[in-house]
């Protein structure tokens, strides 16, 4: 198929800040990104994705992490030990509902082969739940596959749409899926990237904005189908020096950027943000009684740009998604159609231009 | 001076639930408003908003409640009480940021003298800083300005602007302060109500959305003069009833809405949600082991109902502070302009049309 | 082996309130514990304990429940959507800390199996870590096992000590295990039962108290073998109708009963509980926008005689598991003593005597 | 009155980590703490003690803190910012349940003055209920008596027992108040020192533990009058490096050490933590996108220490309380004995000797 433009190439202004180079998660130095996608049948619609933070062993060497609950209806795995550690210790997998347990046995397999001497492992696991479209009580995720998709990580651009844990998603009545996106704050506030990763499963097609206009409300004559609910994983990545306590607050703007392309963060809707900052390893070896870290000042304008930027990257990952996710039929038949790029990019044109 | 339009009445158009016949927090059964406004010499420019979640003696018969925190850099009292024991047990006072304690003061004094067999008060107040309009270290409000508001309290419509704890502040570079609308979901669905009362002083001129529309964009041309960061207190008032669990699933909301209209949750914005259900009383006198309550079944859709309405009373709520707030000059010869609503209606309005 | 006696049974005097008939946490009526337990070879020292909160189907008719982390240095599954909805819907399973994600999909099939319209199921499984014992990299945990601790699962009294997940477990430095105690309160005050089981894996071996005394200072001149950090889970059942709010308030209290035997909640001890009421099935299938629940009026004393349930059933839990523990070796050829009970009942018995 | 042995001093026998010098919060160099005791005609017994974290000026160089709620049902000030800064402004306050917001009040006031710049300040006030002895309802506390406290902050020997915020405080059913320990790890650990204050206002008689020993199970046949509810405040200051996600591990160990000594967290106890590390001073002026923190390295063993020492120093500080204050009568003729000293340390003794 085709690849479709992203919301950016297609024309929508997002935002005041402007992206990293690739525009994606990637543009965080060392972040590494890998699929494995499931598409088998008519009925299996699903897969995992993994997010390497960076390109050594992390158990060996982690990262200053956080993570943030908008809704708790999910079932993400790992999340205790970072709330208490401030810390990441493996990559991040994500796949879909019934399939948590599955993956973080064998990230915890992947991890013990790498590690000879490692008897505690925390796998960090988030999920969506791609039923609509994915025979789910199929349970067809298998260690294999999230050993692939670990192996395919990769920097670089990321594929989104229908693809790794994005395969089956779906997003205000759209074909859902993976979508990145990034942002660069100036050199004089420290040059910092953060880098985005969404699985976007989540909306009610009627709340949908683009860039602020409300093209649900014309989209909902679209014809549709109604599906299960839905969830979203927010992975976030920053080259930006942090406490886990600075990562913590950065997290808690992710809800705010999903609320601005319509999320009501619905009852049945998990969403879920793990954050991360590459600017200091912390290695396991390490003597001594004391560390010394470097973080943001929080007294400067920084902290507020990495929200602005984490806000605004929020944003353009959804529409990325929804811009590269393609028509899929799956399981017991069920279709959800691409979002129409280009009625959606007409209507949000016209707005634009018509407000100036 | 003229009383401007709110939004709604400007015509523009939000939300998908209709409000309730006063598009206020005083929509749902009970609720009391009163405000006291300083406007003295030329640096006095703040006041005391109170707001009584039922018409009877709450302290004798209290009510389900819960609080968020969407950004902590704040000074409210009276939340660790709220989350231990899910009760609101004072009416909710909402002032500058240097005058909590004065505030909780009278307010305990207040409930003292109602309650001659009370020996411990959880006062709730809540705070925004209104230092570029008021000679804030001035400290200019007193107890009787408390018992004042307490006094003015009443049903029906609230005065919104330039009005209570909302007098000097200040919202997206214009001038901010006190705004409320509400929500009202089907019959079938429960037919409750939601109330919102805010205090808006938060947002950097450039973030403003007005019905999405991104019209900060173009207003930030408009000569404007700096000032220092802000916040925004959310008061929320359900008739539906629910556990303080519950209450607190529709608080986190809020900020969705927030969003909406350009929040970031900037750094030094103390932004903070109090919520309470007016369903059911709780006295003090019950006898007995065990207590029956009524709650919003959660496996229908009632409870994603009121968070649309939370979600939508919120921006409206924000933006009405905006219609109404009126230029005011003040401490140190500081001018805060009004939002040029006239503009702002023109340009959504073309941008509503050419979006369809 | 010859069964040992219980704390209580060897004549140490723990608490006011007088246990359940069998000091259980099968004394709430309805849960039902199972044991899987893997003793192979010289380095297979593990196994699973499943907890059922009832008899019935808990998917299709869930429990109010709460979740609390004294010490987040662990990896328990299903944490977030408990704390969001206030909800169990699967049976409590507790395994080593390597087998919490095949564990936990092992019981996502098993729910699946029984529940054919489930598409999405939030197992919950803790966990702490046997390595000392057990040759934990070995993950001889499988499915069946799962499968066979959740069948296993009956009333009445419960196997302490050796079994389950606490096959490989250590406390104190000496042999830890499964341990389980409840406490009655008056009819009065409802007379309502609260029941703990505990995983004791924690403590270092001169802070062990027994009925507060320092037993440990003696014991520390015992022959001991260090070994690696441990933990420690708490399940706790009540037949109280509560609110989530007010089993989140009891949950709470556990730390205190596990510091009454001499916990520091250690940094690598990952310590956690989790806590559910059966007074109140919530059915999928209700209709109607609201429910009526009955909870505790916490006006009365009834909350307060809770939290002193949970507090000593929590301290005699954990005194059982060590009194019931048999000495082990395992992996690597470590052995861990049982606690020497003979001594340590004596030296209880003269403090006590001496004390009066 | 003369002063009583602490409780060390009588041959208590408390912990394995040494105290600092003087067995007080103020062992952490620069730590002060200041008294006004308000003890008037026969009803009024109350006061306010201040901690000053260092001897400088706290909110131009603020210090790393962290909160903890042990049970919220109480009425505290300041949290919310401490919670999302991680930043300690003021000193600390406290005093009876009712004079909050005055005190908070006064704080902003002696702020204020000693900052002219200062538009925003987080006073963080804690109390405690001493309406058994005290005419709480007379409200006498002033802000005269807090700038007192303020201005007698000193370094060297704390005042325990009827001082202060202590004056009018019950604990276990007896006099109760002020008292303060500290410990000190060794030098190969970091050598630093952890230093606690508590405000002993909670437990019941029964509970009572000492040094393990349930001496409350005998002082129940003591005389006694039963009063209301209580509860804590710990203040915690170290001169170990943290950040704050560090300092909040620390604090959360207080409530360990509250329940070695018999602490249920009683219902209508409201138990609350503040800490700080004096380590790193943060400037307000410091430009720089980033700054430097030293903190523990969590990999090592210093952060067990500083759990053991938390645990260790509040339950001594306690018992501190409870040793130093004396008989008191005061409002509607209540009284509340003191602790019967050598009773308890003949009963500790006998318990001990024989345990051996």
């Amino acid at each position: 198929m085709k690849k479709r433009a992203r919301a950016r190439e297609a024309g929508i202004r997002l935002g005041g800040l402007p992206p990293g180079p690739g525009n994606a998660i990637t543009d965080v130095i060392g972040v590494q990104v890998g699929h494995t996608t499931l598409i088998q049948g008519s009925d299996v619609r699903t897969g995992v994705t993994a997010i390497c933070p960076h390109p050594g062993n992390v158990y060996a060497e982690r990262l200053i992490a956080a993570v943030h609950t908008i809704n708790g209806f999910g079932k993400p795995m790992g999340f205790e030990q970072v709330r208490e550690l401030g810390l990441l210790e493996t990559p991040v997998l994500l796949t879909n509902t019934l399939s948590v347990g599955l993956a973080a046995d064998a990230l915890v397999r992947w991890v013990l082969e790498r590690n000879p001497e490692a008897r505690s492992v925390n796998p960090v696991v988030g999920e969506c739940n791609d039923g609509y479209l994915n025979d789910i009580r199929g349970l067809d995720v298998s260690p294999e596959h999230v050993f692939q998709a670990l192996e395919n990580a990769s920097a670089g651009p990321v594929v989104e749409g229908n693809a790794g844990a994005g395969t089956g998603m779906s997003c205000f009545g759209f074909k859902g899926g993976v979508g990145t996106a990034s942002r660069r704050i100036s050199e004089g506030d420290g040059g910092y990237t953060v880098g985005l990763l969404v699985v976007a499963n989540f909306g009610q097609r009627e709340e949908l904005r683009v860039a602020g206009v409300p093209v649900g409300q014309r989209l909902k004559r679209w014809p549709a189908e109604e599906g299960e609910a839905g969830s979203v994983m927010v992975v976030l990545a920053t080259d930006a020096p942090l406490t886990a306590r600075q990562v913590g607050r950065i997290a808690r703007r992710a809800g705010l950027g999903l609320a601005r392309v319509g999320s009501l963060a619905g009852h049945s809707s998990g969403d879920f943000v793990i954050a991360f900052s590459t600017a200091q390893r912390l290695p396991r070896s390490e003597t001594g009684c004391t560390r010394c870290l470097t973080c943001v000042n929080e007294d400067q304008s920084t902290i507020a740009l990495l929200f602005q930027a984490t806000v605004e990257a929020t944003e353009e990952a959804v529409l990325n998604a929804l811009f590269a996710a393609q028509t899929m039929r799956g399981y017991a038949g069920h279709i959800r159609d691409a979002l129409p790029i280009e009625a959606v990019v007409q209507w949000v044109g016209q707005a634009q231009a018509a407000s100036g």
